[in-house]
């Protein structure tokens, strides 16, 4: 392509024309994110100095400290931990999956899932039944699946457009699939892994054992090419049956923190405005999309305000929150810390927690007639390709809806984040600077905005 | 990230549920492009069995004669090639750039740009000279330029939240620099890669040397890291030199062609509409984001009409135009061969030519006015995320401007567009499947829609 787009890109520029105050903060917001923020830098350090940062584990401790000293260079005039207790599952040695076909044999990639028990030290060799939901795996009914390892053979659907969509309606197997399956006599459980892509990646995440089934079964996930495989030998072979080995285990809960970045407001100070990510995340990987991302485009908000933006009159916390990804322990002792503030109100909270991807929108979780209030905004960014829109939300900012906090996030595309997501490709170099540049200005815009008209006064 | 993801991206699924004939139409289309389609295959066979084709090569050549079979087997009723006569540069050995501080060398990467004259056998050695603009050189004038290499030493602007804003800003330093410089005794141009990545990937693409100037140099683009080291060695050596070698050459035009694959209208065939990308490619890369993705996108289209829509009304012609990079013979000799057409009026041209990117809008180039007749179909892609937007228009299907046809395109996400865009890097590889197909579908739907309804009947 050549010379056409000129034409066809300018516009965005032409747009910006029509400046007045707030289009001149924000461009000067992207300005700062684009030209001078070290956004990807913070990123290059978690990743690469720090790495894949499981709640409890040494890795996460350090990312604590890193977390700490990144918010006071960014300028944070306070900065401050928040305790809680988090579970610490350790996954232990590499688990391992050999299908067996009388004497051949064939390596599967898997991984456990987070939570899992392990299987016995010599590992457990049974019987594989492929299901493709709940319902088929009841109505075959205990006589058939009792002393058999599930295979929960259900793919992403390509037909979803968001894969968002695709991952909701799935991951159920994921998270209850191992008690449904221990209820009716398994012995293990492995789930195809949650995506589109199609390579070696086995995708972990967490699950949650029900309490009412006594039996807790070890539990796995499968990469797209070991469930081809798998798929190809059960339609190949009667009798195909599995070993699988794990040595993972949950220990007793231990201390960590979550991490806020403060600037205080200087003409209302009561009033707070979070944004955040999560610090944790999955071990397998480095924890780059998920959500490396979202912590240093909320570190990055303080910095740009400090650099580029004239002082807040409100207070902004930029909050990298501890365990989103297996108990929500940051989220919530963040609500009760929250709780405990006198004359606080956290008027609006931001979550990115969906990859450094290509920003598509902010979402903002109100009743419509409230949305209209904050879609006047619209315009200042429809240069930035940002729409305002009532999608808004995280899991780690989700608790502060008690106080009534109204629920934000950057929404940015997501073709690609099942490629990624709690695998081992979740690694820095898979991070496009730009694009990761371009969430956290478009979160700082937003703030900026927040800060200087505050919140929609109403109810939401 | 875990279950919030499941309410934020579940809207787009609802949007559906106001479902009428069109929407179920378009819901149709897009299955079959994610499930069903050839797209990513065809990719894969264009750019790994045929790979980089530059107009005259025998690899263009070939994929004259692959694009015929592709489109056959889309299931066009008709599929003919359109001659056109293309230029035939080739690159020859590969070239190379020394930089000498007396007796320290360090080799930086280059290219050739496409057209340029190769240096002597021997190469050529000079003083170089860093320049930020056509004034600044003006500046300078001949007392300084005589006999010297000129470096346009401008970056893209990260600012510009475009690519393609950045790049419209500097390409005229690649295709006009040359002449510019040899006229005030230049010896040879350099243009830093038209970029925002930071690689080591030298960018070529298109010049052309003034005829008002008698001296035709040989121009290079360098890498972004070779621009960068070249930066550091100017500023620590007063008379650093280079030592430039390449062996290109500009031979007599070859004969070619365009390959159109149709589908004849069953009620008004005697309006066409068009759907095209470029079949010739640089020489560096698999051409694949440039422009293989276009191509095996509007064969798509074919084959989705056979297999998941009804009967056209409309002629639709999927069109593999030759020489877009170069030359636009392609182009140019389809508008012939379109003017020589009786009774045949040619409604609407779309063209794919942005690279294999998620898709943001569909772009028609019309007056405010028209365009709000397109826009009535605009709710019909929400909740495939696309919008549809005044910014239309591609290279190749600009000549048919001249016979009344409404220009379109597919615009697609450019951030990561320059990260491919002419280097060695716009490889198979670097294009996602899902992000391909969306593009594809989203053209597809336009087609379904513009083949019903028909193009704005008034003036554009």
């Amino acid at each position: 392509m050549r010379f056409k787009l000129t034409i066809l890109f300018s516009v965005a520029g032409i747009l910006l024309s029509a400046q007045n105050e707030d289009s001149v903060a924000i461009r000067k917001i992207y300005n700062y994110h684009l030209k001078e923020s070290k956004t990807y830098e913070n990123l290059r350090y978690l990743c690469k100095n720090i790495g894949g940062r499981i709640s409890g584990s040494p890795q996460a401790e350090k990312s604590v400290e890193w977390a700490k000293q990144a918010m006071i260079k960014a300028g944070a005039d306070t900065v401050y931990l928040i305790p809680c207790m988090v579970p610490k599952w350790v996954r232990g040695a590499k688990e391992t999956c050999e299908a067996i076909n009388g004497s051949k044999k064939e390596k599967l990639s898997v991984c456990a899932l987070g939570g899992s028990v392990s299987t016995p030290k010599e590992g457990l060799t049974a019987k594989v039944i492929s299901v493709s939901s709940f319902e088929e795996m009841e109505k075959l009914g205990a006589e058939n699946i009792k002393g058999k390892i599930v295979f929960y053979n259900v793919s992403f659907d390509p037909a979803l457009i968001s894969t968002g969509s695709a991952y909701g309606k799935t991951v159920k197997y994921r998270y209850e699939g191992p008690s449904k399956a221990a209820r009716l006599g398994a012995v293990a459980t492995i789930v195809k892994s949650m995506t589109l892509a199609n390579d070696d990646h086995p995708h972990t995440g967490v699950m949650a054992y029900d309490t009412l089934v006594k039996e807790q079964i070890p539990c796995f996930a499968i990469s797209s090419k070991g469930a081809a495989s798998l798929n190809k030998l059960l339609s190949e072979t009667k009798n195909l049956q599995l070993h699988l080995f794990s040595a993972c285990k949950m220990l007793p809960d231990v201390p960590s923190f979550s991490v806020v970045g403060e600037l205080r407001g200087k003409e209302i100070p009561d009033e707070v405005i979070v944004v955040g990510g999560h610090l944790d995340s999955w071990d397998t990987g480095e924890g780059a999309h998920d959500d490396g991302a979202g912590v240093v485009q909320s570190i990055e908000v303080i910095a740009a305000f400090k650099n580029a933006v004239a002082k807040n009159k409100r207070t902004i916390r930029a909050i990298a929150f501890m365990n989103e990804e297996n108990g929500l322990r940051g989220g919530k002792s963040y609500l009760a810390f929250a709780s405990s503030e006198k004359n606080k109100k956290h008027i609006a909270a931001i979550e990115s927690d969906g990859g450094g991807l290509v920003p598509r929108s902010l979402g903002i979780s109100v009743k419509a007639d409230t949305l209209s209030y904050y879609q006047k905004w619209s315009s200042l960014f429809e240069p930035y390709m940002v729409s305002i829109n009532g999608m808004g939300g995280g899991a780690d900012i989700g608790p502060l809806e008690k106080l009534g906090t109204t629920q934000m996030s950057l929404n940015v595309d997501n073709q690609r984040y099942f490629d990624y997501h709690h695998t081992p490709a979740d690694v820095f170099e898979n991070v496009h600077k730009r694009e990761l540049e371009l969430g956290s200005a478009a979160m700082n815009s937003l703030i900026y905005l927040l800060d200087k008209y505050g919140a929609y006064p109403g109810k939401n």
